[in-house]
Order: structure tokens, then C-alpha cells, then sequence
């Protein structure tokens, strides 16, 4: 037995290298947490539900064997978790509106994220039950929303295909209409191997209803393009298979494992005519289709809707990478290695935090953890703010304009690209600079990060996105050639206004602008950073149109055109979203110092903001040099201006960690704990390996033993070489 | 049950698409398998080793289920292997030399690739016999490496500790000498929780002895550094741990996880005085210290054997992006998305592997793989041939000067660093570009991404290695500056001899180079990349040294204005291995075409020697436009002919990657199959998740039935929001 090691457990008591830096800080970290949870009051609300999981009389949720667990426990775990969790949800009044009626609550998610597990139902509430509001008709809103508040229904939405991934058009299931002699009902059918649905989370297992998209085949045969379709998997009284239809997992994964992905076959499957979503159309009894006459605010009010999972996706780019930092930061400040040489004979070593390529790795991700933060709020409100418009208008009223919808939708489209790259990358060298202990799951970044690597593929793959954040930025240029003043008033209140004026400068080949700052110290303005952002911005997408423009002319089909393009489209969504980015950094702080941030508190974001805004005019200096906007005496300035940022940020490095306020059964880390006794944690966990369970270790007995003791390694002499 | 689940399995035919995307090519790809295999005899080898383990009646390597089951069953089965493996190798003679001798083998390292799948054991004989070979005197190599040879032995290489990685001056682990009435002895101890020896391989589980990195206190008790200590952990009679000794595995990982790497703690743990390896220095029995006299050329055959390990890793950059790169293309050959809207009403999808940014991805990584390939084999060669000098060397006769072994140095370290950070972000973006399948675990991508991932930290951390090659490098700014003929003469035989001109150049201050490129056709030219490289590289380390310089003379201490350059470094230390890695790419072309290549395999190749070093340009453009090396016009003229190489390479892609000849059993990706019929793979593999062993799955009747049945959820209308 390995009881015998003898390891000392952790000693809660601070690492006093922690406590120093914390002492260090030059603002009031509880400031910025209150921003990042809204409110004071928002904070007061985590810490109520937060108690509520972590103190859950049941220890269900805890997550202390979480790695040592086989994939198929750790899903059954999930499962145990998400029923108490809804038992929780029940007894406090979390899902419910004031009727009684469903609520899909902020509430849920902070509790959610308080689990710190992936939980397979929660996609229900997530994803299920936003697609029933959006397109299923009052009546049938009214029927399955009451299942889906009882947990009677649990749902899924099952969209692609196995050999076909985001390209709506090409799926393949059929819903084929049949009339007899009552209602009528459909035929949901998987013609191939190909149309099996698959991916879709929850649809393996755990649940027992299915939003099929599927292409509509009505009574007179027309096809009719995709719908959706209410298809019933599984029998609600002992969860079996419904005739016809084969699901099951799709197998484990880089990461997300307790989510039972899932595929399905439909065979000739009958669901009822009243199972289509119809809201926006319908089939009826004689198998007649029909669109519905649906006011342009309600359908747009749709559509801003659905818009809203990306701003959730670049909030949820903010958690992780403020989880990655928080992890690495305190990591970093404990962690000593080299010794230092100024101390002559003491044997001191160095806090990894002080060395310059750790602090370049670390703080200008850091800076993008703050940063994803205010322009997920920005959106997020933007969206808000445009539904609500939406609502307060009479029918067929119109008050938002096409140029509007599109910005919008370019804006999302490349803030859900860059963040998510950049929060899948920066991640990873999270990891990778905690040295080897990175590599460990006890470390908590294995986790993080691959369950997280599905967001750069998932709502619009980051390497697509940037084509229609191009397609709608053209427009812009266009409406700026053609003068078209109508449109540019209608681009002028968008997030894409600040292209305008270069756009037309350019065009109108005005004299190409330049940086204008004459001193080192000059270089330190946020400002100068922003005005090459919106520089950079508006020339690459020139380039770009004149580009494709000039290749038509020349005679190329302008498909050839553009895919000769798409390498120079990803830089074009890549700098629309760095402007947009550094903007919303720059007004949010602003904002935030009018109600929950104190003057220490906005100069110690600024600072992130600069270094943000630096960073990333170094990491790309090839395309502030190329038209001579930058000179290199001011690239090397801006080089010299990181180094002084990393001097700043360096004493508040741990503050700001802090601040996210991540309690340890959140972080599930033994590097990142609060208290920094990372070695005692590391050991602590290791000894939970079922590899130890047993001395010696399981394998010696059939096999090594063999080896060893058997002989089966000793030199005989008599083999001759082959 | 499940068994239900109606998949089409395999039809075992190629995928047409496939077919015709190898009718393509321009070129045999047997040729380059050859150059792969070093020959043709090399390429028949393997196959034969290959049968051996694909086609072992015992079943033992089969792969299938590896991807379902709990971390302890796969180390278990990888026990199962490895034993089988050595019944193997003893059965055809790998292992022995002519006399019945130990032999690292060649043939050895095939075999392990053969079964892809990690085995602990390995390390024996790949890190803990060459340890031996190194730095045990002829006495004690007779001894234990007969013990090893026989596997009776089983050895680990136990350096880091818990609280220390690769700063090996701050172990605390010690081996005290105590005289006694016999041969004297020494106490090994691990006084502290941080020196507990953590993460070497095999060390928790499998071996029984390991080589132990302590520090030496002699019978004066006169602290000696570093020695190397040979200590038996477990009996070798039923492998029960030895008095003192706590050994157990450190628990999971991102990757790598049939692996034991392990902890140990020593309790003053008694060992023999000759356990110590004697080689280069010895403890009487009286226990004084004395280092031997150990000729120069024996010393530094000992540093170059461990150089060798990086030239390895480098060799297993290529291996492992080739993997990489053979199931991204092959699937991207396959997938198709996006109607073409050239075809009108056809409803025909494009090819991924058409879309610019596809190719864009992944054809540099395909001939970053290859790159990567060649400088593996130059470095490689390049040690064999000094170690082969300082052989034939009479004894103190100095044939290699502190500046080869230096520039070898910083050549190892430099390609280290470059191509494992290439390699791990590569296989990454690999993945990615798969979309949705590439999560899966059965398109193979995520078990060869986490298990690569321990690259870019093991053998010298990425982040600090450019500081060691920067410290060699500035070496040879000095000897330029102080213009020390002998030294430059010594330089002048070195990779880095390509610095001295543009360095003299530089610090005389002549007129700046630029590229002299007049015609966009003049820039497909493999020489201007590499003129190119070879400027930035020396501009980057001449400005380094001179900012260095100057802060000093300001005041600065050095220390302070090092940590300040660090930055710097890393772009050095890049920019020195994109030199090294275009020219050992075109060097090694022209040398293979003289035996296995033809001129059509040399054209192709060349393709890809241009597309990366043009890639690397552009990627880099910043550090080639600051100086005015290249004008905004040559840039876009790289630009456009990354475009043109593109168009070059496509139809090749395919046949590239089938030239690296990986079989389906080595590839274990559903996505990377050389038939194509990925769908029916994918489906396949699913079937296998323990989630689908029961209909309904794991969970259901203990917990999410409490839900759907027993009405956890159902609203009662009673709560009040809490």
C-alpha cells in the first residue's frame, strides 16, 4: 500500500512572497471586482450562490477527483451535479419568473460557473430554450417551454451533420410532409451516412427531445429549405429510444468531456405537422406551406438575439484567460529559479514574475483578459440597447437599418475570431510558461484549456468569420466611393464609423498619414495607439477592395478574386477587431470611473489599455511600417514604451489577479491557490492517482514482473540478428 | 443496449477524391520515402520492423481502444507491450551488439515508433544506459550495464525536483559520505518537501534503480556540486520499495500519460561508495574528493553525446508535424464545404484544400516538416563527425576548439527552441483546421498534440534557451569587433560562420544592405530568402550587443540590462535558426539529390524550401521593412508569390504527405486514413465509447430519472427568491 508516503499537507497559511506582492498593489482590488460582477451588489450575489455549491451539504460537487475519474464517472458525476443543482434552483426561485412561468435567469449562470464542472443539461437552458423562444409560435411556445421549465423535456439543437460542419445548405436530413387523415405529420428522415446529426451537446445521452434542423419537403414536394422540427428521441417514462431514432456519444475529446456530444439517425422517423417551428412559417393540414407575415422589428429582434451568443462567447474568452493569468500570475510569483547574481555569495533566487520575457508573455494577456471583459459589456449592451428599440416600435415600424444589422454583425464576427484566438493561444502559453508543472492536470490549466479549444470552431469557425466581417467592411468602402450620403449617415452610428474618414481619405488619395509622436515619452498616449489601430484598419481594407477590384477588372472571376484574398481578409477582421477592442477598453474605463472605480483603479486599467494597445503595434510592426506610418525610430520607441508598461504593471501583477476574486474551488489549481503553498497542493493531489493505489503499482504482477524476475529481457546468445 | 447502432462500417476502398488528388502529383513519392529512411534498404527495414509489431499473433498492440479507456488500464497495457517488445527484439537481436553486448540500436528507436503508443520503459534505454555510458567508469559500466541489458535493471535519469526545474545549481537532494570499517558509504536525502525528485519518467512506477542527481558532500564535509549517484528504489525480487525510499507516480498530465513520471523522496537512504558514477571524479573510502584527469577530446565526446538528445528532438519535430500535417491534408483533401458558385445550379462543394487560407495553414507547416527534417540530420551528422574526430584523437591533443563546441551549442539550442514551439503551435493549428472533427479524439490529433507538448519545456525550457544561444553569439560579436584573427578563423568553420560579414559590415558601419530584388518574378528565389535571414540575424545581434553596451556605460547594471534584452533574445535566438533551417533545407536537397532523389523529388522539395522562407518573411515582415532591407513593394512581391507557391504546392499536398509512408496503424486517426473514408471511421469509432455500452447510458436510473420521472425540476410555485 502507498499510505505510507508521507507527504505535509498544505498549510493554509499564506506564502508571505504572496502576501508581499499583495501589499505592493497601488489600487483597491475589491474595486474591480465589483465592476467585473456589475455591482457591489453583483458581488454580494456570487459570493450568496457561490456558498450555495461550495458548502452544499451533499458534497456532490465536489471536484477534488475530478482528473483521476474515467470519462464515463466523471459524465454520471455531471449528472448527479446538475439534479441537485436544479434542486438548488427550485428551493431559491432561480429559473422562475414572477408567474411562475420559465425564466432563463443570470442567476443560472453564475451558478453554472460556481460548479466549475461542465455540466451536459445545462445546453438546455443555454441553448434549447433561446431557440423555442426565438422561432416556435405563441401556442407551441406555451406547451414546450412549460415541459422544458419542469425538466420534463430536456432538449437539444441538432444542426450539423457529420459531413457537414457549418455550411447550413448542404444538410441533408429531410422532413418530408405527409397528409392523413387528421393533422398531417412529417417524416424526419437521415437519407446517409453523412446526415447522421452529430456534435450537438447533450443529444448522446442525456436528452430527450431534439431541435432538428432539417430541409422541408412539403405536400406538393416542393423542398423548402431548412426548418426546425421538435423530434422526440426518448420516452419520457424510462428515457429508451423512440422507434426509428438511434443516438448515442460521439465519443471522448480533447476536452469537454462530461458533455455527451451526440449522433443521431433518423429512420423514417413520424413526428406530428405541429412539431415544426412556426413561427416564421407554416405547414398546414393540406401540407400547404407558407411564410408568415412577421414584422421587420420582430424578425431583426431574432436575429439580435441569436447575435447575442457570440458577445457571451467573448465574455466567456475574458473568464478563461482571466482564470489562465490568475493561475500563472500567483504561479509565477512563488516559482523562484536563477540565482541572483547582484547578491553576491546569497544563494537568492529570482521570482520568475521578474523576469522581462515572463512579464512580455504574461501582462500583455492580462492586459487582453480586462480587455475581452469591456467589449463583451459593450456589445452585450449594444445588443441590449438595439432590442429594445426594437420592442418599443409599432409594427412594420423600421428603426434599424440593414448597414446597422450588418455592423453589428461584423463587429460580433471578428471580436468572437481575435478573442478566441487569442484566449485559446494565450492559454496555452499560460501553461507552457509554469514550465513543467504546466504539463500536470493538478496544475488546473490541462483543463482549462482544452475544454475551452472548442470555442475558436464553435459559433462560426474563426477562420470563416473573417469573410463576412470583410463582406459587410466593402460595403462600407463602397458607400464611401459612391458617396452614397444616405448610407455613410447610417455607417456614421455604427461600431465601423471610425473608417469612414480614412476610408475617404484614401480614396480620395489624400496624402498618406503618418504617426506623429517626436519623443519616447510621447509614445506612452493610448491615444497614439488607437489612432494607428483606426490607420491600419482602413488601409489594409482598402488595399483589400482595390485588390479584388483591380483583379476583376483584369479579368479574374471574382471567386478566384477573393480566395486570392482570404489570407488578407483574416488581417483586415484582425484589425477591425483590435480597434474596436482598445476603443471599448478606453470608453469602458471611462465609464466604469463615473460609478464603481476609484482614480487608482481607472489608472491602473489604463495602464493595461497602453500596454495592450503597444503590444500589439510591436506584434504586428510589419503593418504600421509597411506605408511608413510608423517610423522605425518610433517602432523602437514603442518597443522601449512596453518595457516601462511591464516595469508598471509588474507591482500590481498580483492585485489584478485577485481581483477576479476566483475562489480555489473555482480555479481548481494547484499552482494558482490563494494562499500559494503550491508544492504541498501539487503533492497533496498526486497522491490521489489510482496508480498508487496499489504497491507495487498495477501492471508489475502480469507483466513487469516478467521482465524482471521472469527473465524474459536476459541475453541468450542464440537469437541471430534479423 | 446499444448494439443497435446501425453504422456502415469501413468499405475499405479509397475515396475517389484521394485517388485523384495522388494521379496529380509530379513526382514519386517512394523517392522521398527513401530520403525519409535515409535509403531505400532503410525504407525495406521498416516495413519489416513495422509487420513485426502490426502483425504480432499476440494481439498486444493493437491501438483501437486506447482512446476509451482510464490512464491506469493504458499504462498497464503499455507494460504489456513493452515486455512483448523486448520478447521481440530478443528474438531478432536488436538490442545485442557482435559479442552479446548492449547496443543502443537504431532498429530499437523504429521499433518504438512502430508501436505508437508511449512506453514507460523506453527511457531506459533511451536516457538511463547513455547516462552509464557517460559518466560511469569502465568498471561499474561492466557491471550495470550488463544488468541492464538483461532488463533485470531498469533505470531512470532523477534530476528535477519538486521545487526546482533545469536550475540544477539549486537541488537540494544530498549524498553525504560517512567512512566506515569497510568501503565507506553515502546517505542520500531529501531534507525538504521542494527536493523531492518530481517528474522523471518511469521513475514512479516502473524502474527500480535511478540515477540520482544530488549534491556531494565529501568526508570533509566539503560540498562538492552535482554527481550523479546510482540508487536501487524497489527490490528486484518482487519490486517492493527499498528501506528510505517513497517513490509513487506525480498523477496525470496534458499528454504523455502511459508514462509513470513519478516522485521520489530518499529518507537517508544508504548506497554504496561506488554507486557514485566514477567517471569523472571519485570519493576514496577515506572519502576524499578528487576529480580525474580526463583528456580534453573524452570530456567533450561526453557533452557533444548530449547534444545529440536535441538533434532527437529536433527529428522528432519533423516526425511528429508530419503526422500532423498527413491527417489535416489528407482530410482537407476529402471534406468538403462552400458551394462553388462557378458551377451554377450544380451543387457541387469545394475542397477545403482549395480555399487560400486552408493552404495558407497548412502548406508551411507541410514544408516546415520537412525543413525541420534536413537540419535534424545535418545537426546530427555534424556531431557524429566531431564526435568521430575526438576518437581518433590521441590523448590532450585539442582537435575541437571552445568555439565549435559553443557555436554547436547554440546551433542545437536555437533549433531546440524554434521547431518545437513551431511543431506544438503547428499541430495545434492542424487540428483547428479540421473544424469540429479535429476535437474528436479519434481524428488522433488530440493524443499527438498533449503528448508533443512536454517539447517545448523538456530539455531546456523554450523561454530560456535564447539566452544561451545569445551569450555564444555575442561571443562572436566581440571576436569580430576585437577583430581577433583566430578566433574569426575558428568561427569561420561554424554554422554561425554565415554572421562574420554582415556583422563586420555592421559594426564598420557601412552602408545598410537591401534586398535587390526589381521584379515580382525575381522574388521566387530561394537565395534572396536566404540572404534575407541571414541580414536580419545579423542586424538583430549586432543591435542587441550594441544596446547591451550602451546601457552598461550609462550606468546600468549588466544584469539589469540583460533582463531588459531578453525580449530581444527570443528574436535572435528565431531569427539565427530561420537562417540554419533554410540553408541546412537547400544544402540538403542538393546533397540528396546526388543518391535518392531525382530531379522531379528536388523540384518539389525546392517548392517547399521557398514557400517557407518566403512565409517566414512575410510572417516577420516587421523585423525586414524597419531597416529598409526590403521596400513596401518587395513585401507585397512576397506576398503575391506565398500566393504563387501555394498554387505550386496543391497538387502535390497529397502525394507529399503519402511520402512520408506513416501506416494506419501509426496514424490512429479516423481523419488521416489512407483510403479517405473518414465518415464510416469516424462512426466506427464512436460505437466504442463505454457512454454507449447501455441503452439508456450510465446515470440515467440513479440520477437524471430523479429529473425527468421523479420531478425534481417540476415548479411547485412555493419557493420564494432567495
Amino acid at each position: 500500500m502507498a499510505s505510507n508516503i508521507d507527504i505535509p499537507t498544505p498549510r493554509h497559511k499564506v506564502n508571505p512572497t504572496l502576501t508581499e506582492e499583495r501589499l505592493k498593489a497601488t489600487f483597491d482590488p475589491n474595486r474591480i471586482t465589483h465592476l467585473l460582477d456589475d455591482s457591489s451588489a453583483g458581488t454580494k450575489r456570487r459570493h450568496y450562490l457561490e456558498s450555495l455549491i461550495e458548502n452544499d451539504p451533499s458534497n456532490v460537487f465536489n471536484n477534488d477527483n475530478n482528473n483521476y475519474l474515467h470519462r464515463t464517472d466523471r459524465h454520471i458525476n455531471s449528472l448527479a451535479k446538475f439534479v441537485r443543482l436544479i434542486e438548488i434552483c427550485r428551493s431559491i426561485g432561480v429559473g422562475d419568473d414572477d408567474n411562475g412561468l420559465l425564466k432563463v435567469d443570470t442567476d443560472f449562470s453564475t451558478l453554472l460557473n460556481c460548479v466549475a464542472d461542465d455540466l451536459p443539461a445545462a445546453l438546455h437552458w443555454v441553448m434549447f430554450v433561446p431557440n423555442i423562444l426565438s422561432l416556435a409560435d405563441d401556442e407551441q411556445q406555451k406547451e414546450w417551454l412549460k415541459m422544458c421549465r419542469d425538466w420534463k423535456m430536456i432538449g437539444c439543437y441538432a444542426q450539423t451533420e457529420l459531413g457537414h460542419g457549418s455550411n447550413v445548405r448542404a444538410l441533408e436530413t429531410t422532413a418530408t410532409f405527409v397528409k392523413d387523415k387528421n393533422d398531417g405529420h412529417f417524416i424526419i428522415n437521415s437519407p446517409t451516412l453523412t446526415s447522421f446529426k452529430f456534435w450537438p451537446g447533450t443529444l448522446g445521452r442525456t436528452s430527450n427531445h431534439a431541435m432538428v434542423i432539417a430541409r422541408l419537403i412539403d405536400g406538393e414536394g416542393i423542398d423548402r429549405g431548412m426548418h426546425n422540427f421538435l423530434v422526440q428521441t426518448r420516452s419520457l417514462d424510462d428515457h429508451s429510444l423512440m422507434p426509428g431514432v438511434v443516438c448515442g456519444d460521439i465519443g471522448p475529446k480533447i476536452g469537454y468531456n462530461n458533455m455527451d456530444n451526440g449522433f443521431a439517425k433518423f429512420d423514417h422517423v413520424k413526428i406530428p405537422r405541429r412539431s415544426m417551428a412556426m413561427r416564421f412559417a407554416v405547414v398546414d393540414r393540406n401540407g400547404v406551406y407558407k411564410k408568415k407575415i412577421i414584422s421587420d422589428a420582430a424578425s431583426k429582434i431574432n436575429y439580435i438575439t441569436m447575435m447575442q451568443v457570440r458577445s457571451y462567447i467573448v465574455r466567456a474568452a475574458s473568464l478563461a484567460l482571466r482564470m489562465g493569468t490568475t493561475i500563472t500570475i500567483r504561479y509565477s510569483a512563488v516559482r523562484k529559479q536563477g540565482f541572483k547574481t547582484e547578491m553576491g555569495g546569497m544563494k537568492e533566487e529570482h521570482q520568475i514574475l521578474d523576469y522581462k520575457q515572463q512579464q512580455y508573455r504574461l501582462f500583455p494577456l492580462l492586459a487582453a483578459s480586462y480587455c475581452f471583459f469591456f467589449s463583451a459589456k459593450r456589445v452585450h449592451d449594444n445588443l441590449k440597447s438595439i432590442e429594445n428599440r426594437l420592442m418599443n416600435l409599432s409594427n412594420n415600424q423600421q428603426s434599424i437599418s440593414k448597414i446597422e444589422v450588418g455592423d453589428i454583425h461584423a463587429t460580433t464576427s471578428c471580436l468572437k475570431s481575435f478573442t478566441t484566438a487569442i484566449t485559446a493561444d494565450g492559454l496555452e502559453d499560460c501553461r507552457k510558461s509554469c514550465g513543467g508543472h504546466g504539463f500536470l492536470a493538478s496544475s488546473g490549466l490541462p483543463e482549462l484549456i482544452n475544454s475551452y479549444l472548442q470555442n475558436p470552431t464553435v459559433e462560426g469557425d474563426n477562420a470563416m468569420l473573417p469573410m463576412q466581417v470583410v463582406k459587410i467592411l466593402l460595403k462600407l468602402v463602397k458607400d464611401v466611393q459612391s458617396k452614397d450620403t444616405k448610407a455613410i449617415g447610417e455607417w456614421s452610428k455604427c461600431n465601423s464609423s471610425y473608417l469612414i474618414e480614412p476610408v475617404q481619405a484614401m480614396l480620395n488619395r489624400n496624402e498618406i498619414p503618418s504617426c506623429d509622436v517626436s519623443t519616447r515619452e510621447d509614445m506612452l498616449d493610448v491615444s497614439v495607439c488607437l489612432k494607428a489601430f483606426q490607420h491600419r484598419a482602413a488601409r489594409l481594407l482598402v488595399n483589400l477592395a482595390n485588390q479584388i477590384q483591380a483583379e476583376v477588372m483584369e479579368g479574374k472571376s471574382f471567386e478566384t478574386a477573393w480566395n486570392g484574398a482570404l489570407i488578407q481578409m483574416g488581417r483586415v477582421s484582425k484589425a477591425h477587431s483590435l480597434y474596436l477592442l482598445l476603443s471599448n477598453f478606453i470608453d469602458g474605463i471611462k465609464e466604469a470611473s463615473k460609478t464603481v472605480l476609484g482614480p487608482n483603479e481607472a489608472r491602473v486599467l489604463g495602464d493595461l489599455a497602453l500596454l495592450f494597445g503597444l503590444y500589439w503595434i510591436e506584434k504586428d510592426s510589419g503593418e504600421f511600417l509597411v506605408d511608413g506610418y510608423f517610423s522605425a525610430q518610433q517602432m523602437q520607441w514603442a518597443h522601449v514604451s512596453i518595457l516601462v508598461m511591464l516595469d508598471k504593471v509588474r507591482p500590481n501583477a498580483v492585485a489584478l489577479v485577485d481581483a477576479n476574486d476566483f475562489s480555489d474551488f473555482r480555479l481548481k489549481s494547484a499552482l494558482g491557490r490563494f494562499d500559494g503553498n503550491v508544492y504541498e497542493a501539487i503533492m497533496e493531489s498526486a497522491k490521489k492517482d489510482p496508480l498508487n493505489s496499489t504497491e507495487p503499482g498495477p501492471g508489475y504482477e502480469e507483466h513487469l514482473k516478467r521482465l524482471i524476475v521472469d527473465g524474459v529481457g536476459v541475453y541468450t546468445g542464440t537469437a541471430s540478428r534479423l
